[in-house]
């Protein structure tokens, strides 16, 4: 084994190659069974459940748009929703620093509870771990949620003319996370999409039969769920590079830092892959929710099985698109 | 507000006193709701389902009779189990330290899997976070779980004339903790407990009727896990410190290092408070098992609603005991 290969890197968390190579090499030959094998964001359970779990490191704990604790709400629920489920039932597991302001750990409850409220959902179990100054860097959340699956949405395989819609602009949340820890320019103002998912996808569910498939980008960004889910489902995509929403902030602040709006990572964003003939319904439908309301389609499923993503860039060439190859940007969530 | 209010301590972390406070006055008034309010190890779901979720910060990650891996898969797994639920599927969520040499990091999702298998549970859907070396400790990890409760099991309350058993010793996993930190004797052999207790718990379930409550006793120990079952339900309960099994060694490490093995966490035993003309065949049910072979009636249940605790000493007195009132030792799990 190299001499990389023998410790865990930033990289592997970075929701990229590294992170489904050690999914794939480390996690699954252990754990492999039929609820975790399609690797997606939520576990399907019989009873038209879904489980899903994530922790949350981010830094700072306090962002423009959100904090540590409506990020852990919004991250669960958001990976209940776009399996096509309410989110019901929350736990939360607290890992806190000795020392950390009773203060602070008071609002981002706070966030917990209003963000859980506010989509239906109940926070009915958990844990508190403290552990030494400097064993952990302030608070770490970690969250886990069922949801009842709504019963006409049934993820399926994508098919070529399919449609490839996106929610709203991508990269907010990473670039506001960026910004708040480098305050790389003093009169930028960016602010994370952080939301919760299911009010937008409940509106969604009146077209469940013609939705084949829901992801939320969130580490590694649009591309990196975009390969996944090709690969994963054998067919190729085509993304249009000018056809993807991005605020004009965020795009400066790429051109600044050298980052790529594709890679960066959102956290109230959903992109879906719908069927041709409903594409054009589905989109209104998002548009006229307040969480959909700059969706907008970026490409199509290709009559091809080789399970690429392609780009066609908006200079007019075309390149093939990988997952985030590195780490983008360390604990962005 | 007092200066030493204003900032978390260890002792939230203990399981004990501080833990009790900071649940009754900062999650449950934020959080309350019907399935949390309860506050027992799980929470209870609709369709007989129970869901529970707990982090594991133990250092050192590797002690005699375990390791984190284990420890994280039979925390859960107990939490369902005292429940009457048997545990089906389980969430993985990993905080790794950048460095973190990933031969451990097999060892420990091996044990993993290895404890789940040996339970009947899958681990179904996982998260992987890595932060910079320096901002946490090596390895976290938590787990959520949801089982399926058994049937005709309905905890209920204590009633006076109740026995109260427990399933083994106590103490030996924080022992086995604390002897793998500080090498207090040379000569000492302690193990932990860690086991995963659901396979005795289902033997128990042929008596389910007559089981009124069932609690594993972790962090805070049997004294903190009887004052909350005792305070919760409004009865009394004596126990007689003379019949609480206590294993020698661990015995003599308390002696040596001045620990009261009341307050010592387990990881692989349950305290449960049974029908008196039940309890006989309950207590034999549990020694025919190879996880309660050393189990033993402690007490019963008196007939009065203060909700105390009291403790017959082995020399012939009687005091109340309370929840653990500081940490004894952190991160034991």
């Amino acid at each position: 084994m190299a001499k990389n290969d023998e410790h865990i890197t930033l990289g592997h968390g970075s929701g990229g190659q590294l992170t489904h190579d050690l999914i794939e090499r480390m996690l699954l030959p252990r754990f492999d069974n039929p609820a975790l094998h399609p690797l997606e964001d939520s576990a399907l359970l019989p009873g038209r459940l879904a489980f899903t779990t994530d922790s949350f490191v981010v830094s700072p704990l306090f962002f423009p748009g959100g904090d540590i604790g409506k990020l852990a709400v919004c991250g669960t629920v958001n990976d209940l929703a776009v399996a096509g489920a309410r989110p019901r039932w929350i736990s939360c597991g607290l890992i806190i620093e000795e020392g950390f302001a009773r203060v602070d750990l008071e609002t981002i409850l706070d966030s917990m509870a209003d963000t859980a409220r506010e989509v239906g959902a109940q926070i009915v179990t958990g844990d508190t771990k403290v552990v030494e100054h400097g064993s952990a860097d302030g608070l770490f959340i970690n969250t886990a949620g069922v949801g009842e699956r709504y019963e006409m949405y049934e993820p399926s395989a994508p098919r070529p003319g399919d449609a490839i819609l996106v929610s709203g602009p991508v990269g907010d949340h990473e670039a506001a996370i960026f910004h708040a820890r480098e305050q790389v320019a003093r009169r930028l103002h960016v602010t994370s999409d952080c939301a919760a998912l299911w009010p937008l996808v409940e509106a969604m569910m009146q077209h469940a039969v013609h939705i084949r498939t829901m992801h939320d980008p969130t580490r590694g960004g649009l591309a990196t769920v975009l390969c996944e889910t090709a690969q994963r489902a054998g067919c190729s995509f085509e993304i249009d590079e000018a056809a993807v929403p991005v605020r004009h902030e965020v795009e400066g602040l790429c051109e600044l830092v050298g980052f790529d709006p594709l890679y960066m990572a959102c956290e109230g964003r959903l992109v879906a892959v719908v069927a041709a003939d409903a594409a054009e319904a589905i989109l209104a439908t998002m548009r006229d929710h307040p969480l959909g309301e700059e969706a907008a389609t970026i490409g199509r499923v290709l009559d091809e099985a080789k399970g690429a993503c392609y780009l066609k860039t908006a200079v007019g060439g075309s390149r093939v698109l990988r997952m985030l190859a590195a780490q983008q940007l360390p604990r962005i969530c």
